[in-house]
């Protein structure tokens, strides 16, 4: 193969729902690079992985997450990242980066992505296309996300209510991410839309706890969990 | 395996970004249905799973999409359709249903699936979700879909100009679908709305003939294709 970075999205979590190309993939490259750290996603694409690969021949590369959220630290730690790949690949080898999900929606690699773009163009860059939690999570829930015709908006549920009102009423579908944050928030907007009962939480699909929540009013705190979201299907 | 209905997404057309778990249960199922038709994605599904079929033990079924696209023809296809696999469910069968791309995002399944749950809601159904044809052409075309903080939006291309007009000022990414319908009103109305060059045409992604096109102006109208989509990314 020719050195490259390829990403690799690995599916929401459920280990078959890796795609062929990115099985084959894994097994081929020299280098197989992984974040790990606090936060769970990073553990749970490691341990997709760790038992795919051959150590006589292919070297594992855990990159760990810093510990704190703030900006400076998660750029110092995407620089970082970005170097140690490029000198890989630069060196002839061709390195595959795990990362949850869809490699190029809401996952961790584009921030690689764009320090690499910026700072390393010579670098190739390959994309596998793996599952999105969201498609995962539709199927989970028995929610299709939408028909021919219909409207689909993804987004965070972290914006201001003006914003999500707005979406919600002009969208046939929309899904809404980070929600365990504004958990009650955005129950008690649906409710005011009367929307409350065209809602599911979905919480950690694919992943140990997986759990489908049609009526809101039963999710419990112990249930807003980082990897999950919400749709809303009218 | 318990009988009941499998739908398995088989990914935007590339045999290898199936998913394990879909080659396996296409493997292990008793019928594989798949359909056939005058429409090139019907066909593309067929040819995917064709090699992976042992005629010994597995029984292969196309279902041939009416010619014409009137309604009627339609509903009633896929009534027949629905018919066809509960009785075969029902006799014991696990039967798997091909689609391209994600069974619950823009799929022909959707449609068989409606049936099913209204007129045999004793027929067991599973998903298994697959690669969409939105993501396959993000990372073809190396345009990220979103970062965490963004808003993304899918909707068909053919809603009228004031609402594509909001939708393209309200969110970070728009993927227009059917755009080969209306190429030319979409490429107007992009120009007067500044966002030409934040455009790319993506056609018949994972399949013979795909192609991206950064710059709008060079698609030429024996590039507008059935399966292709835009992507506007401010």
């Amino acid at each position: 193969m020719s050195a490259r970075l390829i990403a690799v999205g690995v599916g929401p979590g459920d280990p078959e729902l890796l795609t062929l190309k990115g099985a084959r993939l894994i097994g081929e490259a020299d280098v197989v690079v992984t974040p790990v750290g606090d936060r769970s996603d990073a553990s749970i694409a490691h341990s997709i992985v760790e038992g795919m690969i051959d150590p006589s021949r292919q070297q594992l590369i855990s990159q760990v997450y810093p510990m704190k959220r703030d900006q400076e630290g998660l750029d110092a730690h995407w620089e970082k990242s970005a170097a140690e790949v490029a000198a890989l690949v630069r060196s002839g080898k061709t390195v595959a980066f795990i990362t949850l999900g869809d490699p190029f929606l809401y996952s961790t690699f584009l921030y690689l992505h764009r320090q690499l773009r910026e700072n390393f163009p010579d670098v190739a860059v390959e994309v596998v296309s793996g599952v999105s939690s969201i498609n995962a999570a539709a199927a989970l829930a028995g929610v299709p996300l939408g028909l021919s015709s219909e409207r689909l908006a993804v987004l965070p549920a972290t914006y201001e209510e003006d914003e999500l009102t707005r979406t919600l009423e002009a969208f046939d579908t929309v899904v809404l991410m980070k929600v365990h944050r504004v958990f009650h928030r955005i129950r008690d907007l649906l409710d005011r839309l009367g929307l409350k009962d065209k809602a599911v939480y979905v919480k950690r699909v694919g992943l140990s706890g997986q759990a489908v929540f049609p009526d809101l009013d039963s999710v419990s705190p112990g249930d807003l969990d980082y990897l999950s979201l919400m749709i809303v299907k009218k």
